[in-house]
């Protein structure tokens, strides 16, 4: 069989891929082992002498799909950028991995949050990340010769957390839906306000060389 | 014993005061029926009589206190005011509610969250509260004559419930901070938005009789 020349390292993350499939369809309790070895075209022994007991395997799933997305966002969004272009990258970037990785947001975020003993994990990852927006906000602001508060930089990053989160589920939920269409929704609501929304100012993506608005690429 | 002449309706609610204190603190799975049986002053039989099985005890606090919120949110938040201060009792109301009842909160959200069987029923009273918003939402632009497509309202709506949820997590872990504060907070978030407050543009609770503002009651 092809699968058995492989490197170890390549063959490890295949185990992840199918895993996170399985996970995905059946959900945690459902999903078995012998899926996801037949999956990966391994033996089941094989699977747990990779990957440990099921609880370990959806773990190193769910830590593999957060580093990529906290890789995908800091890549999106250089810290040298203006502010707005900043966020909208970096929310660009998180809807267009949640919209290419269907599955892995599945396991990275909805079953994490649903299963007792991996929400402490996904508690972790989530404070990274409002921490991450929160400093890029502070530095923003000093810029502009502000101050705020460290918990009005907390609190906006949890809304800001909070409003992706909600969004990332409807735009899993709706596979027509454009991901930088939703992100440019969220730039509206979190960046805009609704209040500038109601007075009919919208915040519109940067244009790409040819002059055409990203989100509509 | 004293409990026992009390009137149905009285003592059911009692019960539920005991359950959601004990789901709270123990957790669904933990929490045992002796003592929520114990803590209301009535036999075990007699929570069972009342109320079912424990999934259906749970259910019922997580009716109740779902209904006692979303009554909160309507009571405050006043359809002929400007949409601001709509949105801005809303808010508080619910920060309020939030702060008041943490341990319903727990029950409502964080726990009915992380329990599979209850997922739908919470998804089911989110969901009506996004409508409500949205609903809204749509009044206050069509005033301005303005249109704007449902899904954008969905999306402002998604993004407004989940900055919220998502703050009241939050608040719900600072005994310190005061709700009217956090409402504060989420109204700069999402009213105002990034964008203004990056500029120094904050949004502040109107003044009360007394010349004083809301958030500093």
């Amino acid at each position: 069989m092809q699968s058995k020349r492989l490197p170890r390292a390549v063959r490890e993350q295949q185990m992840l891929d199918a895993a996170v499939r399985v996970f995905s369809e059946r959900g945690f309790h459902a999903a078995n082992m012998d899926e996801i070895a037949e999956l990966s075209g391994v033996s089941k022994p094989m699977v747990y002498a990779y990957h440990g007991t099921k609880e370990e395997l959806f773990l190193s799933c769910l830590r593999r799909e957060s580093e990529r997305l906290m890789e995908r966002i800091l890549a999106a969004s250089d810290a040298t950028l203006p502010p707005d272009e900043q966020l909208w990258r970096g929310i660009k970037g998180f809807f267009e991995f949640v919209g290419a990785h269907r599955d892995g947001w599945s396991v990275l975020h909805r079953q994490a949050r649903s299963l007792e003993p991996f929400a402490g994990e996904l508690a972790g990852m989530r404070k990274a990340l409002v921490q991450l927006i929160a400093h890029r906000l502070d530095v923003a602001l000093q810029k502009e010769g502000r101050q705020v508060r460290p918990d009005d930089l907390t609190s906006m990053a949890l809304s800001l957390v909070g409003a992706s989160e909600s969004l990332a589920d409807w735009l899993s939920a709706h596979p027509d839906e454009d991901p930088a269409r939703t992100a440019t929704r969220l730039m509206n609501a979190v960046w805009m306000g609704a209040g500038q929304l109601l007075h009919g100012h919208t915040w519109k993506p940067p244009l790409d060389e040819r002059g055409n608005h990203q989100a509509a690429a």
